[in-house]
């Protein structure tokens, strides 16, 4: 999906909101686990119900490794369906990959051939031969690690190096030489809002995508307030906040609730900001 | 597997070989391909011919999961063959994997309960939380990233700190604090031998695993020289080099050959080192 695209469908539905796919057997409500693929019946519900309020939606392949090859089927599955039945809709593979060129080209053509998703977040630890393969295929999109909403981002990320950058400060600098604001993207936790200024000064065009808003604890409105540009550049994710929202049989109910309040919310800050 | 037998295993074969079961359909010999799973077919072969001068094997996760759902089983299969006819081997699932908390238990209970592996590759950028979960499994591993060998290594690992102290410094004296050398490995390329000396200045007794040796253009030698300790402290990695030595009819035959002359050379520097 190109970038003007993106953009189009956020205005259209007021809404920067993606929805992660953690899906996990033990947390699912306990009558699916007769279905026959209990993950996509879950994913397809949820699906169903969260799409009229989302842009965008990011299965974390961990969830689906855990279960070998019967989980790469579930997510094979789960993204057909989106492509099927919601074409509109942004898909993320949270895999956080990142391997030497070669390993590289391979998890390129896994991904954005056999899978097919729109974007995959990569990890930027091994340096530009590790992210460059990607970048070569029209309308996908490679969303590279920057500043984490975990507490263990605070250990590398934060290291300020002998000119006084940070080491996500660099990543994004020296990044922002290998692809463009068309085909990358960068992950910025939102656990502290006023960070979003300082990868606003390294990063003014890119879009974001931000998670850690809601269980992780981040604001919605201190991401908008620091990080909002003209062409909106969030992609706000939550997941166990809508996908768990409730256990028992409404469990997709609730979800679609969740996601419809969080959607109103930035239907209001995208109008606030003159953006619809 | 414990370190203790690893060692064992090091000094009863002579040998610190890894073979990296990078297969590819690609560049595996055509008369292969009319098999029911080639890739299977192919690792299967490989192993038989070079298990008697080796001590490890490696997949990398990349060449599997761009088939898909059919390349886990391909994997599957792999480690089961593995586990049941050579036990003794170390199996390294090379997957870089780097995630939140609760999704890195996830990557754990999938690399180590599912697949059964003895140890994981893990890329260091998320800090503390995103590798403790690896560590709570008796005698399994976590591999972290520290000096990769690939050209990107230079982008975000050499960055110097404040205090005159590279990335992959602080990744390894950082993480030193999480686990032990008795769970904690570390991946450091071979292209420059005399970098070990820098490494051992902060992981005196860690395994290192080195890819990079052959294809990549490292010299065994220098790596002997500067990083072999008293446990021997080594896991040297071939892939394309002993893997494809051969793409005719012979290519198992051919593979053997190449891994029994790394394992020669290797067995004569042990002796040399007196740690056989």
């Amino acid at each position: 999906m190109k970038r003007t695209e993106l953009f189009e469908n956020i205005c259209r539905k007021g809404s920067f909101l993606c929805v992660g796919l953690d899906t996990d057997l033990k947390k699912i409500p306990e009558h699916l686990l007769k279905e026959e693929d209990p993950i996509f019946a879950f994913n397809k519900a949820i699906i169903d119900a969260t799409a009229p309020y989302t842009i965008a939606y990011k299965p974390n392949l961990a969830f689906y490794e855990s279960a070998g090859a019967a989980g790469w089927i579930s997510l094979e599955k789960t993204v057909k369906y989106l492509r099927e039945n919601y074409p509109d809709q942004f898909i993320i593979a949270d895999a956080k990959r990142g391997d030497i060129g070669n390993t590289a080209g391979l998890y390129a053509r896994s991904f954005f051939e056999h899978l097919d998703v729109d974007a995959l977040t990569v990890a930027p630890y091994m340096g530009e031969d590790s992210v460059t393969p990607f970048l070569g295929y029209d309308g996908k999109w490679v969303i590279l690690l920057a500043l984490t909403s975990n507490p263990g981002s605070q250990d590398f990320q934060m290291i300020e190096d002998k000119h006084g950058h940070r080491v996500f400060e660099d990543v994004i600098k020296k990044s922002s030489h290998w692809g463009s604001p068309v085909n990358m993207m960068y992950v910025v936790g939102a656990t502290r809002g006023e960070m979003f200024k300082d990868i606003r000064a390294v990063a003014p065009r890119s879009f974001l995508l931000v998670p850690g808003v809601g269980a992780q604890g981040g604001s919605l409105e201190e991401v908008v307030k620091y990080g909002i540009i003209d062409e909106c550049g969030l992609i706000v994710n939550s997941s166990r906040g809508i996908i768990y929202a409730s256990k028992g049989d409404d469990f997709a109910e609730a979800a679609g609730r969740e996601a419809a309040k969080l959607a109103a919310q930035m239907k209001e800050l995208l109008t606030q900001h003159n953006i619809i």
